[in-house]
């Protein structure tokens, strides 16, 4: 087989329960794909992302590149080794980071030229340089090169960059090389617009691409644009590919979308939020800052099977918080990464018996 | 059995290979004890901490009665239960750390009064309250309060501080509420002077301890004063109870320590080091954040049994640390924690083999 395979299993309304084969294992979807910036899940061991259930994390082509090297990856034997994550990776194409980081851009019809945030050196990101990155560090699903267009713009510029960023998308098709159990997904961009959604919808499908993802969104435009963005592009994309809302999003967000046919996400949420005192519950959002936890034997959460929840208080994390230690933010985004793992895992439960319409976890009713 | 248990096995010169019992399991001597400031090893899960071989680990009086503060310790189950470290806690007695962190310290007969240098909350510090603290903690090795004189010192005024130290030793033998698997230890003080040394330890053998520390050492007399030093205290300690020289050091330090008739040992140096990118290895010490790392698919130390010598190169911890990622400090505690709990079981296995004088370990030969 050459690209990434993808069986839908199981339909609950819009909602899929699907299988997405690649060349470093199966992932289960609707999954969520923890994020691992610089080659690391920030502040997890690996064998702890995959203990949270984990099969699949996203790489970020911009950091990769400008440090360590994607060439210098490629030379230890590719990303997977390079981190010791023997399972999926998917990296995204540089072209969202680049627009929030770097500096001194420059937009052409070929690419985009800019100065590292690291240390000002000059690079030129293309279509092409970037299939080739994605090709160096070894994902097993590599994205296409778009322009993210920031919220709000003018229609005329949405419209403008959505059209560039079809363009780039069928340079990178054809600068992705074909391998068994690698693939390239498509993004559909056009704003809050729903004609342009469908016509970069269709302008990818007819292109063809391993699976399709809605990007452009989760950018400031609320929940509700969010989805209904979401339900303008679904119809247009094939029944038999992957869906993959980029950067969403918050529990509610996941399942609200699952709901309307997405299979995959990515969000540094989760991740983030373990590092700054904030815990995803079953019973919603906690502070672990918050003097109220102080004395409080109780753990993170009783129904959670992570070691935070397992052999914790919250006054004991509570404390680590106040104490700025290390150990907290390891184990809020253990916590973290988990309850996101076991939502999605409890999100398939449901499509698979029917019972989406009344799914509820926790904090995460849409 | 009341206090904790001890027995030498095996004798190789003036080193011994034996075996401490107490509440909470029995450990191996010689032992290094990992340190866990703040009720936690810092940058470690307690389940990786266990995985590197400790079985007993330190914990400072001083910065947990500011925070969160002995009583809401004991309230949640003792120290044991809130970090979840079910084998055996060392605790100091808050001493060193008065002398060394607090602000505005007036020493009485009564104690050290004192302002936290969290909050600059007023404090009193007493042999009696330190013990009482330690008990609240559950300890199950509780240290005597002393003075440390700072080095260098007139000798009057170490001897002055010595005695001062005697009288506390004794308060606060008296203090301490014997408890089976539970002990005291008394610590030697007299800075650089062998006779002030010898007298310290005979009034601590008249006052009668579970074991006997070293203390007041290693704070810039240099390692061959330090080694003179247990040369002069060793001979008047008991045989049949454990010797602790306080925060020892570097592996070279432990190696010719062991040769003089230590058993237990902690320090900060390898969880420290573990932060700042500096690694024991077998060779000598290695600085992560050297470029020459940079491409190096080599483990850190092809030797070592540990999840950063096992899974990753040079090449990819050179780039955590160079990224700032958590995960570095991770890594490189882990591994130095191995790497001297891997030590000190070679030094065990050297003396019962009585080849303790041949002994090397990579760089740590003394």
């Amino acid at each position: 087989m050459s690209g990434t395979g993808f069986d839908v299993l199981a339909r609950d309304g819009a909602a899929r329960l699907g299988r997405l084969e690649t060349a470093h294992g199966t992932v289960e979807t609707p999954v969520f794909m923890p994020v691992g910036t610089a080659a690391t899940v920030k502040a997890m061991m690996p064998d702890a992302v995959a203990a949270t259930g984990a099969r699949l994390i996203l790489g970020n082509t911009y950091h990769l590149m400008l440090r360590p090297g994607a060439e210098r990856i490629a030379a230890l034997g590719g990303l997977h080794r390079f981190m010791n994550w023997p399972q999926a990776i998917l990296t995204d194409s540089g072209g969202f980071q680049v627009m929030s980081l770097a500096s001194l851009r420059k937009i052409t019809e070929e690419g985009v030229a800019f100065r590292s945030h690291l240390d000002g050196s000059k690079h030129l990101l293309t279509p092409e340089h970037s299939v080739e990155i994605q090709h160096l560090l070894g994902a097993d699903i590599t994205m296409a090169f778009d322009e993210c267009t920031p919220f709000p713009s003018p229609r005329e510029a949405v419209e403008a960059s959505m059209e560039l960023s079809m363009r780039w998308a069928e340079r990178s098709r054809r600068a992705f090389v074909a391998r068994p159990g690698h693939g390239i997904f498509g993004i559909v961009q056009g704003g809050v617009h729903p004609d342009l959604r469908e016509r970069s919808a269709a302008r990818l499908v007819e292109i063809g691409f391993d699976g399709y993802a809605i990007g452009g969104l989760a950018i400031g435009e609320g929940q509700e644009t969010t989805f209904a963005m979401v339900e303008a592009t679904v119809p247009f994309l094939p029944e038999d590919r992957p869906r993959y809302l980029m950067g969403v999003g918050k529990p509610a967000d996941i399942v609200g979308a699952v709901k309307r046919g997405v299979d995959m996400f990515d969000c540094v949420l989760p991740t983030r939020s373990g590092r700054t005192a904030q815990a995803f519950t079953r019973e919603g959002t906690l502070n672990l800052r918050n003097a109220r936890h102080a004395d409080d034997p109780a753990p993170l959460d009783p129904e959670c099977r992570c070691p935070a929840c397992t052999g914790f208080s919250r006054a004991y994390l509570h404390h680590l918080v106040k104490s700025g230690e290390i150990l907290a933010s390891m184990l809020l985004t253990q916590h973290n990464l988990t309850s996101y793992a076991d939502l999605t895992a409890a999100l398939r439960v449901a499509i698979r018996d029917g019972r989406l319409a009344d799914f509820a976890f926790g904090g995460a009713t849409p």
